[in-house]
């Protein structure tokens, strides 16, 4: 089982790159947040996107656009004076680009979205519901939802493709984007995370060592949390490595996390206690 | 003259917007940088864009990609073993979308481009010279940019896009886009400008009364400066207003803005001292 969630590089060898020290135990709950699930979070962070639509000669654009969410579905307010406004009521098919608010010094390191699909003009009570997504999303618009030129285009989507960074990607069908929930921990991670770092790092190794497939680490930093446990960075006699601990069950709130942390600090120390480790 | 190249409203009715006021008289020198000169300015501000390309099936896909500037043209480095990389190879018609890095709170205020056009593989002299534009550009794709499955890409430039908020937009042609430099004065601007609001608003104001148009301006705060001059928000007994005032010459390094704009200050005390006024 451990192995299934970990990265896994898209092209050949790696060339210079780190090796990375394998796991010397099984990891014991490596479950992390499906692809749908980090693209119902990035998709739920920000209200920037970048629009691919199709002009009338059927050449690719590239555009900028703001949305609000009608459950998983960007919403836009166009123009139809602006050229992606056009390109939509002419050929709907369109997909949207959307990346993680900050920029971080290598970008590709950063994760990133494309839901593709077909845009559709809503109506009745649909369009009441995407008029309210788009307001909640962009609260600016109300300068110019209701001008004649502007038309509400809500995105079917019918794919989805998440990049979390190097070497870690999948897909995910419009089915399960649309039964996934936007993680509650990761937008709210980044003050927890300096937390355990700064005070429980002694919490951390052992985690590593009891539950992560590391009982040779020697130090270990948490690096990112989500709602099904902590990713760390470990070091070892044998070199670096990134693993992931499981909290015994998936946070529902936010809130949750400094228990779950708790429980995994208390199991991984009462596994490293027993006389036979673990 | 004065007019020529104020923000032009690309809808109808403004609605609710302010109302202007009109300048009293002719602005002096309103000239201000081009379409390409704004789009030559902020590609050259970033190392990120969103791809348009297209898959098998004609739609329209928008993904996230870094870039390197050989001149004017986006450099890119992707693997053919992803989405996009794959679609190029199938079809090289595409577009990038580029925008400020900084995320405004109202996304649509900030200036963003699409360039337009068809990729091509450099050979042979310049697929040496897009390898180092691209490394200069992204020098994390040293760790990648010689993996097998790695190409490079130019985008020829055929079209131009430029939106510089709400009702400021404009197009290029490629032969004013290959021609056209990047601003050496926007880029650092921010000090200057707020050293101008801070220290210098009696000279800011005698500028917009002098030769921005507004003899009867009570406030003048300036909210932008580039090679050719600076953009003043003014208050006046009639209502708000947006001016401008030139230099008198085109600034060709970032380090002549201070001599520019002590110039402008003396000539508008001078003008305003004069008993017929200008």
């Amino acid at each position: 089982m451990y192995g299934r969630a970990m990265p896994v590089l898209d092209h050949g060898d790696p060339g210079d790159g780190p090796t990375l020290a394998p796991p010397l135990e099984p990891i014991a709950e490596p479950a992390r947040p499906s692809a749908a699930e980090e693209a119902r979070t990035l998709v739920a962070a920000t209200n920037v996107a970048t629009l691919a639509s199709l002009t009338t000669a059927g050449d690719p654009w590239a555009s900028m656009v703001t949305y609000g969410l009608l459950d998983g579905s960007p919403v836009l307010c166009v123009s139809h004076m602006a050229e992606h406004g056009r390109n939509l009521a002419a050929d709907p098919r369109a997909s949207l680009s959307i990346g993680t608010a900050e920029q971080p010094s290598d970008p590709l390191a950063s994760a990133r979205i494309t839901l593709a699909g077909v845009m559709e003009r809503p109506e009745g009570d649909r369009l009441d519901a995407a008029r309210a997504a788009h307001l909640a999303g962009v609260p600016a618009a109300s300068s110019y939802i209701d001008f004649s030129d502007f038309s509400l285009w809500v995105l079917r989507v019918a794919r989805v493709r998440w990049v979390g960074g190097y070497g870690r990607m999948d897909s995910a069908t419009a089915e399960d984007y649309a039964a996934a929930d936007p993680d509650p921990v990761r937008p709210n991670a980044a003050e927890a995370v300096t937390h355990l770092n700064d005070d429980h790092a002694d919490a951390l190794l052992n985690m590593a060592r009891a539950l992560g497939g590391y009982s040779d680490a020697t130090t270990a930093i948490c690096t990112e949390a989500d709602r099904y446990g902590l990713d760390l960075r470990v070091q070892t006699p044998r070199g670096m490595a990134y693993t992931r601990v499981g909290y015994a069950e998936r946070i529902e709130e936010a809130g949750e996390l400094r228990m779950a942390t708790v429980e995994l600090a208390r199991r991984s120390a009462l596994l490293l206690a027993e006389p036979t480790g673990s």
